[in-house]
């Protein structure tokens, strides 16, 4: 994608929290989302975050605040799910992201900006729900430090499987648990063998973790049949999101062989409200390679695009807030950041092996990256990785606290930025979750 | 469940077809599914089989051919998808059941029995679609023999892993490529990698299979967070059908470690229309055991009801019709035969175990219950573990040809029914799919 002026970083616009210095919501940016004014029983609708204020769509859609195509995609974002606009496909998304970007830049006047501006709710005023009804949800696992970083802990004679430099592997996940960042979840209960014990044990999970992910939605998608080539795929991604895949390592482990994850998983998923547009994220696109000495992709998985500029680059942080920071007001300890152009496979990959066999995606469905680990320690995106499946105790530093694995009362916070010079920093704003006790107790 | 006068094999219909000897169909059976006139443009509602017709459930409702809770039941049923109805409950299905046994009984008269008589479509001249919108699809794997059967071919030391009798172990499978029985597919592509060589291809698949299975569908299900215990599971469970899990081994094999099955199995999955009710199977409940030495259910697994009565005794049968069948008008060899009663976790079980973490099951969901194979040789489930992991010939006598897997033009039709001494014979009519080319050829 070819950068246009909405990507200018001088562009500034009138509503001043948008030009504050480090907003994830500048006017480049303009994600879509979800929302109602909290506690009110009004109807979930799209809106665009902008500065710290959200732009409704269904009232820029009833003033016919913006016209032509953009006209249409914001009254397909007027529903309590955003499925009919990204079934519209790219035209309509960038109609509308440029026809908000003009009305919303320093300077711009007349009746369409006039009643764009008496569309915004402030952000501190609303309450999000996840952004489309997801018809299914994948997780992929296209992190190779990570496949390398677990396989340690599960097979640590042949930590990576032969097939992971030839597949971007992928399982299907539950899209009836994926929560909006916020939703506080309880610690699972499940089966859990002990090493060298005779019988599993049915009990709290006693080694939950989080997983730094990114996801991306689905646009208009394929007919059952008919695979999306790889030059075709990014037109079939509306942009990304921030995502926990909360997982139980001891339910996991004893249950994934032979089919793979699945109640170590299914409990909850927790996605950040906002979708960052691949439109808004082109400045920060990268080249991707497998290094020379390892395989290449097969020919149905490589395009020169996706050579040149595949790679997206979001630098990432996980941050832990345990009840003791809370009851001081400490927003918690960053326990790793890392970036997202580490990932061995791209998103345009990730697609399109998703379809090669024939699957059909439809709009709004949701794909999860995997857990995005860099290639140092300090780069993990998983605690088992952090505190080697649980042997090492990993410190909290403003609370004198350590961790192997989640307690209850601890809140894990996602957050993900773009910036570089000469481009606008944008912002995916965060996506939290607080592990609340196990049902019923222990 | 107890038996009541509607499972009295006396009872006959005023619809001859009904009482027809080996109708799948009679007074006693009353399946749902959706439907409409083949080759219109009418919406899709839904409907119950009696005989060789469909009570149209739109025109019972609007004619208000029934009344109080089985009026409501009829409405929530007139509908494209049956969610409505599941999430009702049993009271509901149940009354609505008791309603049309009672208007269709022979010796019935009054304006209600003239409205459902009116109603009545003929079976030959409708089209069916998927009966619920389904949110989530998963895949069980719950017979031992089947279990065992494939383990062999991938892993001969260790046939059957740890977990499998401890946790009714499943995946989950993908909704949007679940299709209506008669539904051609494409061959899939996908990579495969041969033994001994030193990087994968992408190609048509080489060893497709199909699975006996059987799938049933959730009634009201669970908030997040919430389990269903096992003494309440049936109430969550409406009814089950026949299903076939599509499956490309060579695809799947090289593809499943460590995440399990994916491109391998979501590129087609087959239901069969009709969904015959928990009600109407009351008749064919049996005990259920796990053989004295081997590992009992944990608590939460177990309960009184489920080993009275968890069990299910539905006849199978894998029928395989290929392009020469067709040509001479014969109607396909017998692979294999069986019964779901061999199963090694019930339905109760599966579900149970699926919320056990706090998982969300949401009305209109199919869970399926993994490949059903028999104790011996003659009924298994599958084509790899009737060819051996395609070492051996399977022969289809009536054209003189052979098979280890799947031929373009094949036709794989699964058919299910139960009969015993004193009980009515019910059926579940089938699920067909025909396996077209590959897209694009070889």
């Amino acid at each position: 994608m070819t950068l246009n002026h909405t990507h200018d970083p001088a562009a500034r616009s009138w509503l001043e929290s948008a030009n504050a210095e480090g907003s994830d919501f500048p006017i480049q940016n303009l994600p879509f989302g979800v929302f109602r004014r909290r506690g009110t029983n009004e109807a979930f609708r799209g809106g665009v975050a902008i500065g710290d204020q959200v732009i409704d769509l269904a009232a820029v859609a009833r003033a016919g605040a913006v016209s032509g195509l953009a006209a249409q995609a914001a009254s397909a974002a007027a529903q309590p799910a955003l499925n009919e606009l990204l079934a519209m496909g790219p035209a309509a998304w960038s109609a509308l992201r440029h026809a908000l970007f003009d009305a919303l830049q320093a300077g711009a006047t007349g009746p369409g900006v006039d009643a764009l501006r008496a569309s915004l709710v402030p952000q501190s005023a609303v309450e999000h729900t996840v952004p489309t009804r997801i018809g299914d949800y994948t997780d992929f696992y296209t992190s190779i430090h990570h496949a390398r970083n677990v396989g340690r802990v599960i097979r640590p004679d042949n930590p990576l499987t032969p097939n992971f430099q030839w597949i971007p592997i992928a399982y299907h996940g539950r899209a009836s648990s994926v929560v909006i960042s916020g939703t506080p979840f309880h610690r699972p209960k499940g089966q859990a063998m002990a090493p060298g014990a005779q019988a599993p044990v049915y009990g709290p999970c006693r080694r939950l973790d989080y997983e730094l992910e990114m996801g991306f939605y689905v646009g208009p998608g394929n007919a059952l049949g008919q695979p999306i080539p790889i030059g075709e795929a990014e037109q079939h991604i509306f942009g990304m999101c921030l995502l926990n895949d909360w997982s139980a390592r001891d339910h996991q482990f004893w249950e994934m062989d032979p089919l793979g994850p699945f109640l170590g998983k299914n409990f909850c998923t927790t996605v950040s409200p906002w979708i960052v547009t691949m439109e808004a994220l082109a400045p920060y696109r990268v080249p991707f390679a497998h290094p020379a000495d390892e395989p290449q992709p097969l020919p149905y998985l490589d395009s020169p695009a996706n050579s040149a500029q595949g790679g997206v680059d979001v630098q990432l942080e996980v941050v832990l807030q345990s009840a003791k920071h809370r009851a001081q007001g400490h927003g918690g300890d960053r326990l790793s950041a890392t970036s997202f152009s580490h990932q061995y496979w791209t998103i345009a990959q990730m697609l399109t092996q998703h379809t090669n066999n024939g699957c059909n995606l439809q709009p709004g469905d949701l794909l999860g990256t995997g857990t995005i680990s860099g290639p140092t320690y300090e780069e993990a995106g998983a605690i088992v990785e952090l505190s080697l499946g649980g042997t090492q105790q990993i410190p909290l530093p403003a609370t004198g606290e350590t961790r192997t694995f989640l307690e209850d009362g601890d809140t894990v916070v996602l957050r993900g930025w773009c910036e570089k010079p000469g481009a606008a920093r944008i912002g995916f704003g965060e996506s939290r979750g607080e592990v609340l006790p196990a049902v019923g107790g222990a």
